[in-house]
């Protein structure tokens, strides 16, 4: 444990969020009004940023535009996505990424991202361990999937999920408004894991909501689908709404999304569109039944509008927890959430081994998974339900949000 | 112009907005508070639902909820799209109408709806003056198309047109965030007019948008669409933002949608999920670059959450002007929005004739849209503005929104 002094470099990798941002703003903020950082560095593009020496003075922004990223989704210095080599295999880019630490006298280094990112925090920090050069390496976790070990939830998950379950409320009511039937297929991101998928079963708290929900953690039959769709129409005057995970795949380990159906198979060639427009293909060939394919696409982890006041407040503070920790002289860790026991919600900032974490992934517990298959439990709905409270409070001009505006100045590079 | 007593009818038709249901609320509100009116029925699923003598006693419900539908979207009562056959061919529907109105007493009709909608409706007021039968009858208008003739906006456009600009603005800033480059084709609603595809335009306002627009008041090009796309491509790191009208049309009028590009050819079949999908699929074929097709789908029509204030208050009042109309013995109009002179936005109400209204499209004038066809000028921006002003101050309930829940008591059938 070693208290340092020098520069710190924060950089984002991965997917956005809508809450990546307020990560960001935490650790400029905290690492700014810091006495052992001297100099705050944003590198542009993640990993890239650093090997290229490609870096925006932090120091150089008004405090005033850095909180109004606290309510702007995506990536404010640009993302990556950029696998380090394995150590043995190439050491150019650890070298490299080693030497540019040493030039710009880089004492903490922040990394802001997924499983993907704090597998490459997890190398660089144990290859700068090694090294002998003495930089506190904190990893800031990121992810709509809510995949990563160790932590109860994971930041940019809960306003994902309000946008799911919003978004869902919304869909039923207009789904159904017509006397004539209609199933409709709305794909949700979530290669692995189902936990955003499985947030749209928080709409039914609105009144109404989705009637079956697919996810990845459960091998998915194709006849059984159609089946469970049927049985659903039949009580419900041909109305259903189905939530389904990108991910869901055949027993075989297929994933659905590429597969042949009878409607595919006309074409000789897998449907463009993804799953959704696979499942309601085989709904109206099967059950001739009209249907729809919804796909939330990019919305769902950039719809800062409706994000959860709950998450951006926790990012937001999990970037000030990074820096707070590494001045303090931790280094090797991401910061993450513990939950206390009880009714009511609290969280508290704990640090968890980066090793745990880098490259792991953390699925739905089974028994939160009905026994069919086709929906989640309430134990599912008591542990997303607190993460979703609160509204996002975004300032507006011209009725429309006022994103944060960056200089982003150059930093100069070293000779 | 006769002062009527007796009951009223309100039905909703055609496709749902997120305000419907204010208009909604502001007729239940008022008619429920005239001396004139002594029932207030809800007919389910619009002209269907009177066909059907299909009714809910809108008195029995509490004030608190029909104040809730305010917000609330989609037809609360349930839509239709059901045609009405011209008189001279086939008065069956029309006489059953005419029977139930007598049967209930029915001295006032509102009719909650956009083009087709408002055409029903003239049909009906015709028919019933004719009848000598007394009843005053009054169009709400309602369309996220925009495209009604004689009033300046429409309810429901502004708050689809809020929705749009916020979502193209966060997408904007999503779809920027790698290295690489990257075409989003956002498709958005709208088969012969472009007003919801150019709210578009309002995105550059948060600081980064969309980079071309395509209208149906337009004839597409494809081979101008490639090189459009790759001029902002090769200016902009291959990054490109495209928003695009479901009813773009070839010059020999065909619709883009049901084209078959150099990809589809190869199925021998139209791709499915409609035109964003065809068009990124030309441009991953000419150009080599990644794309992304987003639909915009339901949530333009539903997004409640990110209503316009503006809209919504205009709704509500309108169903309330409906009603205060109707009772001041106007028939055969519909409610519609005039616009003052200045530079401070204000709308007075005002009564247009059903006739001129029904089955009539009003476009974007011609000199709202850039010459080269791949955008709309400022003051196409100047005319949207401030109808996205202000945002919905929606319920909620457990971190959702609180949509109302009506009793929907039946009302009893007459003899």
């Amino acid at each position: 444990m070693k208290n340092l002094t020098g520069a710190c470099i924060f950089a984002q990798s991965g997917g956005p969020t809508s809450v990546i941002n307020s990560s960001a703003a935490g650790v400029f903020l905290e690492a700014l009004q810091s006495k052992n950082i001297d100099k705050v560095y944003g590198a542009v593009h993640g990993i890239k940023g650093i090997l290229e020496e490609n870096f925006y003075d932090i120091g150089q922004e008004d405090i005033k535009e850095l909180e109004l990223l606290i309510h702007t989704p995506s990536s404010a210095l640009g993302s990556v996505r950029y696998k380090l080599k394995d150590v043995s295999v190439d050491n150019t880019d650890y070298e490299r990424i080693l030497q540019v630490f040493k030039k710009y006298n880089i004492r903490y280094f922040f990394y802001n991202g997924g499983n993907d990112s704090m597998d490459t925090c997890n190398k660089i920090s144990k290859y700068i361990a090694n090294s002998g050069w003495d930089c506190n390496v904190i990893g800031v976790p990121k992810t709509i999937d809510n995949d990563l070990m160790g932590t109860d939830h994971c930041p940019g998950y809960a306003s994902a999920a309000k946008y799911v379950a919003t978004t869902c409320a919304e869909i039923a009511l207009d789904a159904r408004v017509y006397d004539t039937g209609l199933v409709c297929v709305i794909e949700i991101m979530g290669r692995n894991a189902g936990w955003l998928t499985a947030a749209s079963a928080l709409a039914k708290l609105c009144g109404d909501g989705v009637d079956l929900i697919y996810l990845p953690e459960k091998p998915f039959d194709m006849d059984k689908f159609v089946d469970d769709v049927k049985a659903v129409c039949d009580k419900n005057e041909n109305k259903c709404i189905v939530a389904v995970s990108e991910g869901i795949k055949f027993a075989d380990g297929r994933y659905v999304s590429e597969a042949k159906t009878s409607s595919t198979d006309l074409f000789g060639h897998a449907q463009l569109g993804g799953v959704c427009n696979i499942l309601a293909s085989v709904i109206k060939n099967k059950l001739g039944i009209k249907t729809r394919a919804i796909e939330f696409s990019l919305m769902q982890r950039c719809a800062a509008h409706v994000a959860s006041k709950t998450d951006i407040e926790e990012a937001l503070q999990a970037g000030r927890e990074a820096v707070k920790a590494a001045v303090n002289g931790q280094t090797d860790m991401m910061v993450g959430y513990t939950r206390r026991a009880g009714d009511t919600y609290k969280i508290d900032y704990e640090l968890i081994p980066l090793a745990t974490v880098a490259n792991t992934e953390k699925k739905i517990p089974d028994n939160w998974i009905t026994a069919d298959g086709t929906y989640v439990t309430d134990e599912f709905v008591k542990y997303a339900l607190p993460l979703i409270q609160g509204d996002s409070c975004y300032v507006t001009e011209n009725g429309l949000p006022r994103y944060a505006k960056l200089k982003k100045v150059q930093a100069g590079k070293k000779d």
